[in-house]
């Protein structure tokens, strides 16, 4: 137990080629995650009405979100599955079809996620040996934790991994592992968002679902990078109750466990918003006195979305304007006499003026200071959020202009 | 009646220093337009919370949108006199009464908008001496025309003016002409879109607000530059009858007014994103087959808008799976699986999958073309929309990474 890895369950990342066409043989594209036993299963998946083959299997797998019998995770890079039509169901079947017929699992219980170029066609040639390669190299050995989160990452230039124990009242050790690929910017097709949190501790489907959805919609959901949302986020939630089998928890149990389960998430969100490539700063937008999070969650995110709130600070440049002006087409009803921003607890604005603040001193402070925190204050309520995202760079146009062709 | 100028108007624009401070000298900066017999007047304004203080004038003096007994027009560049509080709101008030006084109006029939930087109070000590030499210099020389619509530029690069004439069944002849600056997107903050309509024809208000925000709806609001919702956006049509006095346009006539004032505008807002600075395409987004004209809009919205749809655009990338996954998001329910694009009348993607074009054909396409036409076909209805937007190009970021410091 003491290698941090949820108990029963097992794991590997293979090379397969997938990345061979785009000039990267040898870098590893293919990952598997096994339980020796079935485990509830819950998942949140992109809102996107254009939505990758992968993610219809998982939907339709754990229909309204969350099931039970689930017993292994696929998940390569390199090519997301997505405006694929009906031979894109059929290449995400066949995957879930070997994984499950390779682990000797019942039909139906592997969940699949893709991540990569949009509109091509899995290379099955190269997954099918994958798949018998990672199924067969499924172990517990830290590097196949190492291996497997590195599988799934495409532009991000590091692997994600966020780990919590905890004790039961019971006594025993539950543990939870979670990996994701992040929103790097230089190529954000490529940048869906794939998250898989493993577990051995025992919760049924419908409470797991429950909480996984809660922690995302405050972690993974307050997250954005340049405001296009893929078509292949995935977050998976797998629990096999291994640490106390035919115990399910509860009371306070539960909730540490929650707690635990944001804890990683938010782990592996700062994480992405930390990795976004072209990016020069790390961004966190508050907002607070709010009558309910998402409205809060709507503001910050028409100001982290603005590419003239991104660009200034990009250029170090407090113009406040651009943030208070963002917040006010965000579609949320406010008092605008009532709103101050602060960055970095520097007043800019309150009242509906701006402060009489020295815009150089301000602006050096911004190009010393990473990361950077704009606060905006309402009076609407107590509710607030915090939502991570990053500047637009010069980098990033570059790095996105040229990049099927 | 053959300078094209509408009958009663007179006009002009003059260099009274707001823009001295921020290093040029000598441009034009303000005009004023000058009815002499009152006139019906209409207006469309920002939808943003965090309204101008010339917004919060002339919406109170339009209340409704519309009124009657207007005769004179006041625009200043350099400054948007927005969140500037009580006293962004005097000087507004004290913009327009200089204005009534000086060209011997009643009390609340001058209207004023304003375009530039947010956050700092109007140089009321340079306004007010210009406003006095543009109220003196106002008249109907061709060259007024042209002084006053480069007095509302800021990064706009040329004026933007269009003309139109009709006859009436009873023979005399009405004439619009409107002016417009633009959303450059070298500094989109001062980007404010302003459009002032001036004509002769006998339109009684709320005739001419309905058939105003109508052609709007088509024109101005068809129009995505960076998708960050302006604290100033002012479109102003002024009719003061003179053309007929004392009797109102009704049946055909008006339908052709009607008409004529859409071309205009539809004029003035290709001018507008044909000049956004940075861009170096004119970009068209074209949606069809859906249930309501708002539904279409809001797709092409969401595209135009993608920072991944821009850049791509901008490297010549047909990367259609950005376009697709971005209508995917816009928050607009369709069938997916009946979803067709083109570009320039090349068929890229159908009926779920893509097509198999020739990407390198298509760069060099792209790269050869402007502007650049995407439609995308739905099977939802019959209603469309297209929408003038443009590209995202490191210019851009560069331009607006470091304006107000």
């Amino acid at each position: 137990m003491s290698d941090g890895i949820p108990a029963g369950w097992s794991m590997s990342g293979v090379a397969c080629g997938i990345r061979g066409s785009s000039g990267e043989p040898g870098r590893l594209d293919l990952a598997v995650w096994h339980s020796d036993r079935p485990a509830s299963a819950a998942g949140v998946f992109t809102k996107n009405l254009v939505f990758a083959a992968p993610v219809a299997v998982c939907r339709q797998r754990l229909h309204g979100g969350h099931g039970h019998g689930f017993q292994a995770v696929v998940a390569s890079s390199g090519n997301a599955n997505a405006c694929t039509g009906e031979r894109g169901l059929a290449d995400a079947l066949e995957m879930t079809g070997a994984v499950e017929k390779r682990l000797g699992l019942s039909e139906g219980t592997a969940l699949v996620a893709n991540t990569g170029v949009i509109g091509r066609f899995l290379p099955m040639e190269v997954i099918r040996p994958g798949i018998d390669q990672a199924c067969q190299a499924a172990d517990r050995r830290p590097q196949s934790v190492e291996n497997a989160s590195r599988a799934i990452m495409t532009t991000d230039t590091r692997p994600k991994v966020s780990r919590r124990q905890m004790s039961l009242s019971s006594g025993e050790t539950v543990h939870i592992l979670g990996m994701a690929k992040g929103a790097a910017m230089i190529a954000p097709d490529m940048a869906t968002m794939l998250s898989f949190l493993f577990t051995d501790a025992p919760v049924s489907p419908g409470v797991l679902h429950a909480l996984l959805r809660r922690s995302s919609a405050r972690t993974f959901n307050c997250l954005s990078i340049d405001g296009h949302m893929s078509t292949n986020d995935t977050v998976l939630l797998l629990a096999n109750g291994a640490a106390r089998p035919g115990q399910e928890l509860h009371g306070p149990d539960l909730e540490h466990f929650a707690q635990a389960v944001e804890e990683v998430s938010a782990d592996l969100a700062g994480a992405i918003a930390g990795d976004a490539e072209g990016a020069t700063k790390l961004v966190y937008v508050e907002v607070e006195g709010m009558r309910k999070e998402s409205e809060a969650r709507q503001i910050a995110r028409a100001v982290a979305d603005s590419p003239l709130v991104k660009t200034a600070i990009y250029g170090a440049d407090p113009n406040w304007g651009r943030i208070v002006s963002a917040a006010g087409y965000a579609g949320v009803p406010f008092d605008p006499s009532a709103l101050a921003l602060d960055l970095n607890g520097k007043v800019l604005y309150e009242k509906g003026s701006p402060t009489a603040f020295d815009p150089g001193e301000i602006s050096r402070f911004m190009r010393e200071t990473n990361p950077l925190v704009f606060r905006l204050t309402f009076q609407e309520g107590s509710q607030g959020c915090r939502l991570a995202s990053c500047d637009l760079t010069p980098e990033y146009v570059r790095l996105n202009s040229d990049y099927t062709t």
